[in-house]
């Protein structure tokens, strides 16, 4: 790993396989949503996720390379953690809440990675890798917001039985 | 897990193990680093981590409850990845790039863990507890910035030889 470009193609067959993941782990965190707009959340995340798929490809052509995966250990981690909370806890809005967590750490590793990717297409001076990378940053900030949107208005109100805490 | 508040304290343990991963982990990336200034951003995040630990106890102790970790797989897929870049690759700036990348990822799995865990302390009417997080929060995001400003201010220009890729 010499040059930039070296380490943006290093990181981006991370992504490449990082999304690949969450095309399968996305179907299995709608399944387990308790909330209609959860499930409803996590299932246009898939549509989106599967066209992020085809950008990235299409960002290594852009380098004029093949598009590869490189097992992204992060990612595994993170889909992990939230299937252990689909299988160790019951299905309610309190668990969705935990859903929507698990899910926001996924936005934000992809976030991380995108702007990093941002900042080195720009310097390395691709304006098409650039345009295709910032949609799918702007789809991933998107999401985080709205996952952020149904915790404050629906999940978190819901899931709190009133119980408060001593100070 | 059946109210908000066991969803609070099942990521609040994933947290306390996360920091205390973090702290491990900071030195290697910071003897790791060919740059000077991103030695010295690892190490003084390093102290602030350190920090973050007393206070995710404390946190603990706000709900009556002793501070216990739980492992959190992601963190060690994270942390994984910042390895094997520093284990496979030659050290250079390009590594810096690699490895700011890398713990931007970290700080980012942080964020979006903060921003539940204060939304929840705030929906559980934990105020002591929300201070604490906030801190914890705040100091991630300046974190976070920081290894963007030195990407684009120093590694990344460094890194990238000049070469200039096909559109």
């Amino acid at each position: 790993m010499d040059t930039l470009q070296d380490v943006f193609l290093h990181e981006l067959a991370d992504m490449l396989n990082a999304e690949k993941q969450l095309v399968k782990a996305l179907p299995k965190l709608a399944k387990a949503a308790a909330t209609d707009q959860l499930r409803d959340a996590f299932e246009a995340h898939l549509d989106e996720t599967k066209n992020q798929v085809k950008r990235l490809e299409k960002v290594f052509e852009t380098f004029g390379k093949s598009a590869r995966g490189k097992a992204c250990k992060a990612m595994q981690g993170l889909i992990e953690e939230g299937s252990e909370m689909i299988k160790e806890e019951e299905e309610n809005v309190s668990r969705d809440a935990g859903l929507i967590c698990a899910a926001q750490k996924v936005e934000h590793y992809e976030i991380a990675t995108y702007g990093s990717l941002c900042a080195w297409a720009k310097e390395l001076k691709n304006p098409a890798a650039l345009k295709l990378l910032q949609a799918n940053m702007s789809e991933e900030e998107a999401a985080d917001k709205k996952l952020s949107q149904l915790a404050q208005s629906v999940v978190n109100p819901q899931s709190n039985n009133g119980h408060e805490t001593a100070m």
